[in-house]
């Protein structure tokens, strides 16, 4: 390895409203020396998450991101070298190894995978997206065959694999997305029952007619205008699994929350229950062992964007608050 | 029996904001004269609670009260006579007898109570008010012993109980409630460890100062600004049971949800459930021994609030929605 030069990518300025290229600066920065119980990991793949945008904002289940520093997020990486036994050149990695080509990160901080081709599987269904979808919806929504379960952003990394575990275990299972397309191929290609499109106005209204029968799980990467027109339609001891709130991840903080929370929690026996899918790690094992063999038996088709060049990752986050990819995203180094 | 006069409160019209007396009528209505299969019933006490107010914005977990009938509202009464062999002239029994010194009944829909001193202990302790916070606080709230329980609606029927049965289970507990009056009576009669006043303003920062170490269980009678003030102070894996949402319930329908739904619900890992009373009446005999024997053993004070006089009904709801009353109202027919 003779690179000395390590390209960066800086939030330079923390947002106030909506996030833009002018928020990020790409530079060459030094290679990292890893200390005491660190690696040195050269980045295969920068992990894209609406997420990232939340950190921006403060501390979540994380601190949060500070101007001037290089960006957070999740990657696949393999081990350059390695000041620790457990782990050796040539291991591949997930980790917080933020916005750049090298990183040197706590041994501790990072989980060993498996080499598998195609690599980019760890990011998607194998990885944090596949994990909370699958421990999100069954452990959380708890869905029974023949119920109506309902999954916002659907067409994204987590939502795609909502639906299709929901359709594998007998359930109606409508996609919110934004877009005929997205709709359209949520339905022709995912087997969703039906797709409501938000960018179309009428929610309400759609999902009532997609959901005639109500609501029993409602797995929420949203938030807001799309909870509330949720809410009314939840059937008696309905479950809303939240998993996220992408529309008030990019912008200032919302004035206002749902309407009919709680009254409407109360009338219907309703339960909301937040769940970060690091909570569940120890049930890992079987999680992966039911991906792999939806996968494998092709119940479950796998969707991922992969954009090149560590010079893209700012627009290719924007892009994905904005709801412009299918699967999951992601930025290949 | 020689009344041929039977007292009734009627709603004239369903309030568009705050309930007033304008609202109701006395009127001298006819003896009812029960079907096959109802009892006559002789009104005793009747219940004044908030949900009375919810009715009449339309369909909740019952029908919707409609303008010019009888006012709705569960009761304790004795039976007068019956036309089934369910029950006997003398029984007395719970059930929605409406605002009325005499009413008929389905006895299918009446449950037989133990005649006991004094009896208006069946509307509070043992009735809907005791099951309630039972239930909620236990089978909802789920709290551990040291954990800091909040209750708002703190000196209410449901909230004064709520408190007692977190402080015999060991918890810190901590009282909202309208008053200084009220608060100090909180802390001093019914031992809860501190008491907010939410009249007195910053609601946020006096709960941080009566719950240093965060909330783990908020038992949640009122929605609105307070739960908005709760949500940020939750601690991870929190619990909130939804039992009601007062402050919604007198005036026109909220226009905003509470801030922080679903955003801290998802960080903090919360789980918000609404609970109704009555899916839990199967496990009432194990709740009503408990209840009495922390009654009896002086673990819990019982609190009534009786008004006399049925044409006193409208104010003391009116009343209850204005916070003035301590424990359980009720009217003594």
């Amino acid at each position: 390895m003779t690179d000395t030069i390590n390209h960066q990518v800086l939030l330079v300025e923390k947002p106030a409203g909506k996030l833009g290229p002018e928020h990020f600066k790409l530079i060459d920065g030094p290679m990292p020396a890893p200390k005491d119980g660190e690696a040195l990991l050269r980045v295969r793949y920068i992990s894209l998450d609406a997420a990232n945008r939340a950190w921006m904002h403060g501390a979540t289940y994380r601190s949060a991101v500070e101007a001037n520093s290089v960006m957070a997020g999740g990657g696949i990486a393999e081990v350059v070298s390695s000041h620790s036994d457990a782990l050796k050149p040539g291991d591949i990695v997930f980790g917080d190894t933020g916005w750049q080509n090298y990183a040197a990160v706590p041994v501790k901080h990072l989980t060993k995978m498996p080499r598998m081709e195609p690599l980019t599987h760890l990011l998607s269904i194998y990885g944090i997206a596949g994990l909370t979808a699958y421990f999100g919806l069954l452990d959380v929504g708890k869905p029974k065959q023949g119920e109506t379960v309902v999954v916002s952003a659907a067409a994204g990394s987590v939502g795609s694999i909502v639906g299709q575990i929901a359709k594998l275990k007998g359930c109606r299972v409508v996609g919110i997305a934004g877009g005929a397309d997205k709709c359209q191929w949520l339905t022709s290609e995912l087997g969703f029952d039906a797709a409501v499109d938000y960018k179309d106005g009428a929610v309400f209204k759609a999902l009532k007619a997609a959901a005639p029968d109500g609501i029993d799980v409602y797995f929420d990467n949203v938030g807001g205008d799309i909870l509330e027109a949720v809410l009314p339609q939840m059937n008696l001891n309905g479950r809303i699994a939240c998993c996220g709130a992408i529309s008030q991840y990019d912008g200032a903080p919302s004035a206002t929350g749902p309407r009919g929370v709680p009254g409407l929690i109360v009338v219907k026996r309703l339960t909301m229950q937040g769940f970060i899918v690091m909570d569940y790690m120890k049930q890992r094992d079987q999680a992966l062992s039911d991906l792999q063999s939806w996968v494998s038996s092709g119940k479950i088709k796998v969707l991922e964007d992969v954009i090149n060049g560590i010079e893209n990752t700012p627009q290719a986050l924007i892009g994905l608050l904005a709801g412009e990819n299918r699967g999951k995203r992601m930025v290949k180094v």
